[in-house]
């Protein structure tokens, strides 16, 4: 039971992922999940039991994947440039992918909670200021004297945005590319 | 009774333009609006007519209103680097102002809406176009043969995006003056 009852959790946050991929993180709700996914409102809430209790698990369960597949294979490359190469590359790779067809979740999520409080916000903090914590480690290791680690962990937050509205909202097919070489001449130099 | 209605129609634009700051305007519906700013929802329909003429309007008078507080600013500096590093300092300060509690609303529906079709969608990929051509035009005027333009604008989008979320989200006091650096490292060099 126990183990059926966590495929099902798994299952449902699959669907919600990708749900709010399209319409966002803030717009989920117990109900519209239901709407959209067929399935029962009250299953919903035997495994959720809230609006904000789903947008968490949502996010975590994002967080967690962005975890396996931009983190970690970025700190399996040697420390210092090639670890910093392999952020971009996977997290672009990240942002343009089938189960995110509306791009990535806790971007976008970003920008909607970013005016309010809450235990939402504050989870959905905590992850992005960990990732901009790892990058600006990964900085650190590189120990270039020319790379300064909270620039370069903003200018990496800033390329991987703009490709992302400029590749979904404008429809940019060289966008990707761009920021990956801006990251390339940022890190590596360009000479 | 033009001019009057024309001063109601306004009126509501501010407190939707103000609303959408914090709930995004993916979030505004004619229902929400009339809750949240104690209009009556006929009224509201009256001057609109549906959610989505509703969410169109609102992101015109931003959009206008972007137009006057940075973009007509930045223009009567002087052609080429003048006029860049005006465009930061506006583009910057617009996304820092009490009429704006939760930042930028166009920033935060490019993510909203990047994932979906529809006139919404349309419309503001067509203002935030004709934003980032505006720079890149910027870019070419200052015959500069190392400012690649679209590589400078999408550097342009992506320094502001991350002093937003960094600023909004996560609450860096530093964040402002740091995408302001980089922009001019870029635009003028570091030497």
């Amino acid at each position: 039971m126990a183990t059926k009852s966590r495929d099902t959790r798994a299952r449902i946050l699959d669907g919600a992922m990708r749900d709010a991929s399209v319409h966002g993180i803030d717009g989920l709700t117990i109900g519209a999940l239901a709407e959209r996914t067929a399935l029962s409102k009250s299953g919903l809430y035997a495994h959720f039991g809230s609006k904000e209790a789903l947008q968490i698990a949502v996010i975590d369960a994002v967080a967690e994947r962005f975890m396996i597949e931009v983190a970690a294979p970025a700190y399996a490359q040697p420390s210092g440039t090639p670890h910093l190469l392999a952020i971009m590359d996977r997290w672009i790779a990240w942002s343009d992918h089938p189960d995110r067809p509306g791009g990535c979740q806790l971007i976008a999520a970003s920008f909607d909670f970013d005016g309010l409080d809450g235990a939402v916000r504050d989870r959905l903090a905590g992850w992005m200021m960990g990732w901009r914590s790892a990058i600006r480690q990964a900085v650190e290791e590189t120990r270039d004297p020319v790379l300064d680690p909270d620039a370069t962990a903003s200018l990496a937050f800033g390329l991987y945005m703009a490709q992302h509205v400029e590749r979904f909202l404008l429809g940019d097919p060289a966008a990707a590319k761009r920021a990956s070489d801006a990251w390339y001449a940022a890190v590596v130099g360009t000479s």
